[in-house]
Parts: structure tokens; sequence; C-alpha cells
């Protein structure tokens, strides 16, 4: 007679980032929880216990990761676009259980406000685009009782090293002549003198931490304008401006304040947008994917797991810094695997395992076009999901039934 | 202080089909083997014991895996193509060990004569391709002294029942007034008598294997002529001229013989090539996979196996009737976790694992083109092995070293 095994339930954590464009993260986590259901459903094994995890790099849906961790809804405020125009923004605060002692706090994406996606169907001007409707977030949560704010930075339409956020935020960009300076990257050359008596009375008392997931500086070959300047629409001459005015705004900055912003790492994302910020207030730079997973608790959910299975659109080099694999690595025991599924695994074998993940697989199930993956990235997920408890469940249980 | 573990090593077989177009067997296997032993190197296990099993189905790579399996070199022998045309064809004869009671074997595939690839420089004329090189074949293994033959079809280019291949072991296919019918199907309507008298001495003694990848029948809407016909050139009229040859000599072999062909299932396969065999020297039709199978000893070598990885180039419905995946989850104890890998993964994970089998992997790692996956199948199922081995040891030994 056979007895089956009935060993102890896996412990298995499903801690994906989104797949941009195709799979937010909630749903990716729950796509690879139907996945390793199914199988052990079908494969005769006690269910799992799964806990669900999406992750953010502090990019395209850290708000909602965060709202989810925070167990809050998000809030909407009147701003403007890029170019000016008004749009409403989501953005997330904390609820401050009494007595907790901890902050309240609040979070934005910038790209909420200066977003490329919202100036798609305009001319992209890189020399007037504005982050002044992340400023108008940015009052709102210092209005709302914001202790501590959290600036997602990344997509962003503009090169104005902050100077639009700061402006929303009362401060005064003036020229030799005492003129306020148009908007955008494209007159920071002509900027003499920041008044800052107007500013928002919470606006330096409050503690500024903001996400990059990038780590190139604000200026030269590798900064803000050279490298991003022309996905905003730049042209060659463009760059040359923006590259420039950044680089005085530095000096400005370092005149005003003692702070040089000019070689820290992170300080070219979105634009230059952490610039002011960071030389006024002292702001944070912090990898966005460190950041969620302490939010959600992934360190304690791994503590005990078998097996995580993390992910995203593409994994190549830059999963292996400071983007949510690299998090999940990190924060994974001996004990745990780690596992990725990606639209397109970029790395090899041998750099993978490296790394310290078990394996990375692909959603393709064979030769198709990237519109595909994209269309099916849910069923795709749910299904190499399956595949990899299948081979995960059946080393550490036996192969299941077989018929 | 931590003491590392150090199980035992884990038993991995390596049993793949060729993956068609792109990688033999053999090769499969060996990439299977660089992509485990790899892993296992750079996670800190101890090394795998690997036992290399390459397969086929009876199509094409039967001969090469046979070969390998018998420890033979391959043969050659002077014949005709499906037009008529010499070539050199590959053959292959078991070495029977003196008292070993076991009977000398041969293994042809009969595409090494009558194949596709032969007349694509031609206009292709389904009527009058002809078997007769494949019979040529046969008779010089019957020279060889083979007390055995494996046929295996498959990929041809004829619609004649066998007829020429009979013809070079000596029979004469006869019309109403004694005259010879020209080669191939399209003359068969004309059959009145078949004279053995010419027969091959050593034909009739020898025991008869064909080795089917298809079950379709002889005739009829899912006969040779009309499922495989138009691949080999035959337009609809054609066909019909072809499946009413077909069922002709059927009647006339059932007429000189009493063994009724026409409603066998395999009897289709290689436009009714096994029908003559079938009807005067009792052949038997096997399905290829399962005799390669039991050939290579596959059973014996997953008797105490951790983990078998299996594949193909396409991993469909057909991969589970009959085929290599089929043989190898039959072979398979319940101890032993079956992962397949291919170029395309055609069934879903509830599928795959309802069939037994822990999960299928496909080659793809993103978004790409036949061509590629063509090109690189190789390098691609060398890494695939590796991320299966790496998610399974982890499960059974742990995630290994973690920087």
């Amino acid at each position: 007679m056979i007895t089956p095994v009935q060993p102890r339930p896996l412990r298995i954590v499903l801690a994906p980032d989104s797949l941009k464009g195709s799979l937010p993260a909630a749903e990716a986590a729950l796509a690879m929880s139907r996945g390793v259901a199914g199988a052990a459903r079908r494969l005769g094994h006690p269910a799992p216990d799964v806990v669900l995890a999406p992750l953010a790099d502090g990019g395209e849906g850290t708000l909602d990761a965060l709202l989810a961790a925070w167990g809050a809804a998000s809030r909407s405020v009147a701003c403007h676009d890029a170019a000016g125009r008004p749009r409403t923004a989501r953005y997330g605060l904390s609820a401050r259980p009494a007595g907790s002692g901890r902050p309240t706090r609040g979070v934005l994406e910038a790209a909420e406000a200066n977003g490329l996606p919202f100036v798609a169907d305009l001319p992209l001007d890189a020399l007037s685009a504005t982050s002044y409707g992340v400023g108008e977030i940015a009052a709102r949560l210092l209005d709302d009782g914001a202790e501590e704010i959290l600036l997602c930075v990344g997509g962003s339409a503009t090169t104005d090293g902050g100077v639009g956020l700061l402006s929303a935020l009362g401060a005064r960009f003036l020229d030799r002549d005492g003129n306020l300076l148009p908007p955008g990257g494209g007159s920071l050359a002509a900027l003499a003198r920041i008044d800052l008596a107007g500013l928002h009375p919470r606006a330096a008392a409050t503690r500024w931490r903001i996400a990059v997931d990038v780590d190139n500086p604000l200026c030269g070959p590798r900064g803000a304008a050279a490298v991003f300047g022309p996905q905003k629409g730049a042209t060659s001459g463009d760059v040359a401006v923006l590259d420039h005015g950044l680089a005085h705004l530095a000096r400005v900055l370092a005149e005003a304040t003692g702070v040089d912003v000019v070689d820290l790492p992170g300080m070219g994302a979105a634009g230059g947008l952490a610039a002011v910020l960071v030389a006024f207030f002292a702001a944070e730079i912090v990898p966005g994917s460190a950041l969620v997973a302490d939010a959600v608790g992934l360190a304690a959910a791994l503590a005990d797991a078998d097996l995580v299975l993390t992910g995203e659109g593409s994994f190549d080099s830059q999963s292996l810094g400071g983007k949510v694999v690299q998090a999940v690595v990190e924060n994974a025991p001996a004990t745990c695997a780690v596992v990725a599924i990606a639209g397109r695994v970029q790395l090899g074998a041998a750099q993978v395992q490296d790394a310290g993940l078990a394996a990375a697989f692909s959603l393709a199930t064979g030769p198709l076009q990237l519109e595909d993956l994209i269309r099916d990235a849910g069923i795709l997920m749910e299904e190499t999901a399956a595949h990899v408890y299948g081979v995960f469940a059946a080393a550490r249980t036996g192969p299941g039934v077989r018929p």
C-alpha cells in the first residue's frame, strides 16, 4: 500500500514588479497565485501558503504598491501637466495610528503631473516643460499634514532641475533684472537669484525622500539632459542648452545653500527634479525598490518562505542594480529560493545564478511578437508560475499524482 | 557556524527528442548536460550524476539514436531516390554479441532513400514517386544478415503502398496483361497480380518491425493520400487517384494473403509503405518512440533518477500521443520528475501537469522569431536546462551559494 506523502505546505511569496505597459504588480502577483494554486491542486499537493507582496521600484506603480501596503485609498488633487494644462493627479497619505510615534507619510509620483504620456498629444518642447504640477501635489501633501514625503520620480517630460516644483511651493526664481524666469529648463541659464520668502511654511520642516531608479548625475555626458533629454523631445542643441542650464542651477544652489548637487548619483533622474529639494531641504535620495520593499515588509514575509517568485518586464543587467529583483534577492534568506519571471530574460543563466537567483524564465512559450507577450501577459504569468511551482514542488515533495 | 549541506548528488537523465531542423537529439542532450553541470558548479552543489539518453520517435534521428545505443557505426548503400535518381543512403546494423541469443538487428530510415528533401529540386510528382530505394536498403540489410529489420518511416515523398519497396526485394507487380506497373502510386489501380517468385530468399524469414509516428489509416479522408498527399505535390485529382489506388492495392493484398490492411492504424504513414510488409511478412507496427526508448534502456536509466529532462521542437497535443515525451512519462517512476523543454510549448500548464509532467518550458527568452530559436537552439537549450536545474536543486538541496 502506498501512503501519500503529506509534507507541510510550501510557503511561497509572490513579489513581482509591474511588467511595464502590460501588467501592474498587483495583477502579476495575482496571476502568479492562480498559477501556483492551480498547479498544486492538479498535482495533488497540499495548498501552499501564498503571500502576495507586489513591489515597485520607485517608478510607475509605486503609489499603488504603497497604498496597498498602507491600506490607504488614493487621493486626488488638481494640478498642471508639463505643458501647463490642468489635470487631476493621484497621491497617497498614510494613516497615523494614534500613539504609534510614526510620522504621517505621503507619497506622490511625479509623473502623475509631469509625465510624458500626458503631453504626448503635443509637439514635445523639452526647453519649456515644467515640473510645476509636481509641486502642486507636494503642496497638497503638506496641507494634508504629511510629515514625510516620498517623491517617486521617473517617466517625466521635464528637465528643469525641479525649479517648477519649488515654484509651486512658493519659491521665486529670478533673473538679474528681478523678473520671474519663464517655465522650463531652457531659461535656467538666466537664473540669478532664488527668493524663498513665500515658501510653504511646512516645506522645510518636512522630511523629503526621493526614490530614484537611475544613478545618473545631474550634468555631463551621463546627465539628465544628455541621456534622457532626447526622449523628451530635446534636439542636440536643446540638450546643450539644458545641460548648461542645469550646471548653472547647481552653481546658484551651491552659492545659496553650500550644498553641491552636481556630482550626486541619481540627481539626473526626472530632469534633475531632486536638485532643489536636496539643496534646500536636505532631501535623501533612496533606491525606490529598497524603500518599497521596506514599506511592504518584504524581509518579514521572506523569513520563513521556501520560494519567492519575482519578476518584471525585462530582466536585464539593470534588474540587479537597485531594481525590484535585487531588493528581493537582498531580502531573501539563504533557505529561500528566488526565481524571476519576466517578459524578456536578457541575462544568461550564469549571471542570473551568480547574482543569487535559482533561475529566471521568460513568459514566452515559443516564437512570438512583443505585442503577443504584452496582450497575454496575465495568462502567461499564471502559466509560467504554474510550471515553476511544478518543478520546485516536485523536487521538494515529489512529482505529484501521475496518471 | 554554518555547515554546508552535502546531500547525495542528484541523478538526472537527459532524454530529448531531436528539435527538428535545428538540434539533433544527441546535441540537445549534450547542451542540457552543459547547462546542468554549469549550474551545479555555480550554485556550489555536488556535481549531479548525469545520464545522456537521446531519443527519437521513429522519424528523423532514429537511426542515429539507435546507432548510439548500439555503439555501432553507420553503414552506407547505393540506392535511388523517389524520382529514381541514384543516391547513397545510411543504415545501421547491430553487433550480435556471441552467445547472447539476441538477433542481429538492422535499422533503416525510409526517408534516407525516398525522403522529400532529396527531390526538392524537382517539380514534385506524387503519382510516380517510388519507394524502390527503400527496398534497396532493406535488401542490403538482408544481405548483411539482419534477422530483424526496424524500418522507420516518415518524411517520405511517396504514396505507393510500398510497391516500390517490395519490387526492390524481387517482387513483380503486374497489370492484367502481365506487364510490370510503372513506378509510383498512380499506377496502382491497374494492379492485377503480384509475382513473388523472385523475392529475396531471406525477406519472409526476417522479423519486420515498422516504427510509425502517425496513426492514420491507409485510405479515406484520414488516409495517406488525403492527409499527406498534398505536401508531396498531389493535386486534389492526384489525391483521388492515389486513394483509389491504395484501396485497390489493399483488396489485391487481401485476396493474395488474407490480411486486410485497410483499417489498421498507422498504415497511412509514409504513403502506405507498410502495407505490403504487413500483408506478406506480418510486419508489426510499433510506436517509434516506445521502440527507441526500449533500445536505449530508458526505463533502467530512469529507475533511480530524481529528474528527467526531455524535449522536442514543438510540445503539443501530438507529444502526448506516442511521441518521445509520452515515452519518457511512461517510463518514469513516480519518484522521478519529468520536465520538458521545447522550442514551442503549445499546451497549457493544466494539460502538461495532468499528463504527468512537472512542467514544460520554452527555449524562448522573450519575443523572438522562429529563425532566432532555430539558430540559437543549442545555447538556449543549455540555458533553459540550467534554469530548470536551478529551481529543482534549490528545492531539493537549498538555493546554493548566495553572494
